[in-house]
């Protein structure tokens, strides 16, 4: 197909992030409005991110869109949302600042490309950097310099927490239309340099959807009401005072309650949804006995909705919790692709620590383990190589 | 031994009792006050109870009681508790009644004995069972008439529930003595002669006691507090009328869904505590799809600090939820010792059933199921053969 030089073309990668407090019910569906405020830790783009590269050209004819290189449906309702609020923040900024005809941008329909370094089914989230990731791209080829928060969070709400590095709230708000819904950094990814992220992938399906789960938690459960109204707003102030102080046993413990108790509201939901499995349970009780044996709570768990953990920790725990998880869950064959992301020093598992896991190995219950840090927001791709539409406005075949 | 004639033996059998709205946490560990009243379903003692004989004899030296078979320590706390509870009423009746100096039977040891029909250890509530019986038997050898709730509730909260048969609610009380936490019949056993109990035994350990769980709940879960304090009342109001109305969806649905609370304010522990695993699992899954098939509740789970389910269904439906427990958890070589308790009528499963249930099965997954119904409360046995000691104040030798 040939086709005129593209407007503009602009490619961006955005992180995964993990909430510490977790998102759990929305008060408004169409706005994607939550019941409470949440805060997630952003995950380093060096082991997970999502690569969006969006092209506006005045020969495109329809908006489209290609996610890990196969074309999707762009008129999803979650989609057009965003794609109509980057154009009303486009129009917006036009007015407000210079009254100048509508620019060419704004009429050219737009093509949109984006691909995971990671399992897009591995529960990571993927929903969340790659909106955020999308809002991001389609602001700067729009020329849109707002706070984006709205847009990411059309799309999937967690998104807008991943537009921001570090750690990052998002607060509810308290308006009908949303404007005060927003993403606000905590403190930046420099912060606190000895955290350490792990997620243990052990399965890669959940059951439940998180959008058809949380709407039938906000339709059923009385805990989640309380949860989000009594016990959240204490507990937003408590992690922020965590963070800012470094406290990790303060910051792991609030951690490993909230994770458990957005999954105490599943199980209040009728008929109840379970996302933790049994392995799920026995890397809870591992995690609980590792900090027991050393009298101090050194590991954290969290579990969104799917059975996979995800372990914060400090640097210098790193290799014995490896090497306790390495204990519980033996990999196979697969022992030299067992770890990946950040380097982990091998360590023996002591016989004390061994005894105090009292775990009957169970080979393969994890399959893989990404070692990670905390991270930065969104960033720019400079180099035009990095686009992964080409000059045609399709995807480029794979090289 | 040589021995006089005992002063007075008596022997009788109370029920195991299965709570529709649960019991979980005390407000007063030493006189077991509950944060909440509770409301259970009495079983019938022709598959479930415990049979006490109590003897007295001026001729015993010291307390003494034998569980299944095997002398336990008399001085255990809640057994002390128990028993000096039912001599204070015992001389508080003398008192009252005609001042009498202080009878005989006051100032005797008291030798117990009480064994269980049914596996203690298969998580079916024994101690309940056990500590009312104990209760009603006590009250006949020392001549009590009085409410017995108290001496039951001080060896096990929940027993005090057994002391009736039918539908029993525990109110909790406002007292802080406790002398208005009683139990109360709220309707008898025949007002719901179609009501079935199943219970599918697929273990026989737990592994958090319920003395630890609840008090480790009441530390440390905020939806436990609320949970007691703005949830279980309405529950209670509802769950009665539910029973006096004989409307089955709604009681199956609520006791459902106060199972599920319970267990997510186990979640909200922390550390949190599991009581289901995996198997209870696939048992709530097939039942809400057995529901769904039906487009109605037809059956309802409810479990306890255990993993094994306890199924409430009508008559005509425990043939066909039967089927589907024998699909869903196939037994192997025990297919003839499978079904205990009532007879059930073998019936087919529908194709259309087994695609709806849509369920790999896991054989052996459930081992046995007991099939039983609603019962009366304790029963005095007037056969001197039923005793469970001999004339000389000893374990009758197995016969």
């Amino acid at each position: 197909m040939a086709s005129e030089k593209p407007l503009a073309a602009v490619t961006c990668t955005a992180p995964v992030n993990i909430a510490v407090i977790k998102y759990w019910g929305k008060r408004d569906e169409e706005l994607v409005l939550p019941i409470n405020s949440s805060l997630s830790v952003t995950l380093h783009q060096d082991q997970l991110k999502t690569t969006t590269t969006a092209v506006i050209s005045k020969d495109f004819t329809e908006d489209r869109i290609w996610l890990n290189g196969r074309e999707e449906d762009v008129g999803q309702p979650r989609l057009q949302a965003c794609l109509r609020e980057i154009r009303c923040l486009a129009r917006k900024r036009r007015n407000s600042r210079d009254g100048d005809p509508l620019p060419s941008s704004l009429s050219c329909k737009v093509h949109v490309a984006s691909v995971n370094n990671f399992p897009t089914a591995a529960g990571l989230a993927s929903s969340a950097a790659g909106y955020a990731c999308l809002a991001y791209t389609l602001a700067r080829v729009y020329g849109v310099e707002s706070d984006l928060s709205e847009v990411a969070r059309r799309g999937s709400g967690s998104a807008c927490r991943s537009l921001y590095g570090g750690f990052v709230e998002w607060q509810m708000g308290e308006q009908a239309d949303g404007k005060d819904s927003i993403a606000r950094q905590v403190a930046p990814e420099s912060h606190w340099p000895e955290l350490r992220v792990l997620i243990l992938v052990s399965a890669e399906k959940k059951l439940t959807g998180s959008t058809v789960g949380m709407r039938a938690s906000v339709e059923t459960s009385p805990l989640l009401r309380f949860r989000a109204e009594s016990v959240v707003p204490a507990r937003m102030a408590e992690m922020a005072r965590c963070i800012r102080e470094r406290d990790f046993p303060s910051f792991a413990q609030l951690t490993m309650k909230d994770s458990n108790q957005f999954h105490a509201t599943c199980l209040d939901t009728f008929p109840p949804i379970s996302y933790l499995n049994a392995i799920s349970w026995r890397i809870i009780h591992l995690v609980h006995r590792f900090n027991a044996h050393h009298g101090d709570t050194k590991v954290a768990y969290t579990f969104d909705a799917g059975p996979n953990a995800v372990i914060f920790t400090l640097d210098d725990t790193v290799a014995e919790f490896v090497a306790a998880v390495w204990h519980g869950f033996p990999p196979g064959s697969n022992g030299d692709t067992f770890l990946k992301g950040l380097q982990v020093r091998p360590a023996p598992l002591s016989a004390e620590l061994q005894a105090a896991l009292a775990m009957e190995p169970t080979p393969g219950g994890v399959k893989y383990i990404i070692v990670t840090q905390v991270g930065p927001g969104p960033q720019i791709l400079d180099d035009p190589c990095a686009h992964l539409l080409g000059p045609d406005g399709l995807p480029k075949p794979a090289a």
